[in-house]
């Protein structure tokens, strides 16, 4: 039989809710605490997690692993208020180092779900590649043995492999959700619906998703090398010189990106 | 009983395959002849479509519509070149004007379904939005009976808002696909696999769909305001000017738009 591991987290943020709530379907884990400053999410999330909530750092909950589901600024801060000299101490975040949590802690690593989370929304855990990291060789079997009960894939990765990985998910994730932004932005200033453009969102998303080179579906004015269209885009974005840019420059790329054979 | 309208289709590209099969799925039409340049691609989508193919001009058949599903810069060409002196007269494109079409033809106007096409793919198309134009106001009612029966959706659209929509389609569609692409060479030149990036992928288009404003879900260092973070980023992006280039001008008008409440 499994090792029941015992969790405490520690946050009430978005990635806090997440982890919450996956804990609290997954076998061989018990979710002991739910430690935060914000008393009101605390609660909250600790009644989801069917776990009592706390505030005070002396009533700090003994636990295997100790999840530090807090903002970037707050790792450092928290890890070095809190009694943390027993258990392993992981953070979650994907562009900080594991060594931003406090050299107090006797046992550093990082648990960095690859995933955006919004308030409020549930999304399949098991889904998400997970990517851990850790000081002492001997964790990355615990490690592997907490993600392995959340998620199907679990990676080893160092800090700068996370970085670049986080990279990458800011240009598919961040930057894309952006150019939704000016899609809606563009619609509605021009009067028009937003809600039109869904089924062609959709479809593109989907085609990429089946294929495996996202380059060889690419379609549209920049791949065709269609320049008088091109051009009158140019044109009617004059008014909209930000806009005009984003739209030089991702036409530029993707016209160089044909001469390179997707090689970076 | 609805009249059953003819249609002809002229061309074998995407867009060419994409109407004979939503014809040949459809009630109320009748595709009377497959006509095309490219004997191979063209008997092929004629046997799709149940019907005849031909390239001869001369023996292009009787319709009531001729939708020239050919590129934009062949629409003036193959208009002029061919015997469409009674119907109507369509082309398929988001950014030509309906007067590309050859001024020998007697009645002109426009069919565009708003999507991506790709070879060998199948859509639903029922489910795109289609914008229709006519040059004479009663043809307007013939492409309006002609576009319901294929579609959920249809448009009236003059030269100009046509434009901006696919303004709008090249931000939310090509560009997005391209940053797919950008996010897989980067992952390759890395050494890890894309793959780990879809179930990010999916999720970010997903929770999109499902909000009314794109940027009331947006997420990632650039809307947090997180300058560390973006400074780690664009450091690690010095060799390749392009991607930092981008990730730049993308990253400011993310915190640009949040001052400005999503007005363009």
């Amino acid at each position: 039989m499994e090792r029941v591991l015992r969790i405490v987290i520690i946050g009430s943020g978005h990635v806090a809710e997440v982890l919450v709530r996956a804990f609290s379907e997954a076998d061989g884990v018990r979710l002991c605490q739910l430690f935060s400053r914000n008393a009101q999410r605390g609660k909250a999330l600790a009644s989801v997690g069917g776990c009592p909530w706390e505030d005070r750092p002396s009533m700090l909950a003994q636990a295997d692993v100790y999840i530090l589901a807090v903002s970037d600024r707050a790792i450092g801060e928290v890890s070095a208020e809190l009694p943390l000299d027993r258990g392993l101490v992981v953070h979650t975040s994907g562009s900080c180092l594991m060594e931003e949590i406090s050299c107090n802690v006797a046992r550093r690593g990082v648990f960095y779900p690859l995933q955006t989370f919004t308030a409020g929304r549930e999304v399949e855990f098991r889904e998400i590649p997970l990517f851990i990291e850790a000081e002492h060789g001997t964790d990355y079997s615990l490690l592997e043995a907490l993600g392995s009960r959340l998620c199907n894939s679990v990676y080893r990765s160092d800090a700068a492999l996370r970085r670049k990985m986080h990279i990458a998910a800011v240009f598919v994730c961040n930057f894309v959700n952006h150019l939704y932004a000016v899609g809606e932005q563009w619609m509605s200033a021009n009067g028009m619906d937003f809600s039109v453009l869904k089924p062609l969102i959709a479809e593109t998303t989907r085609k990429m998703l089946e294929s495996h080179f996202p380059r060889t579906v690419q379609t549209g004015p920049a791949m065709r090398e269609d320049y008088p269209t091109l051009e009158k885009h140019m044109q009617e974005l004059i008014p909209y010189p930000q806009l005009q840019e984003i739209y030089r420059i991702l036409t530029e790329h993707i016209i160089h990106m044909k001469s390179t054979d997707g090689k970076l």
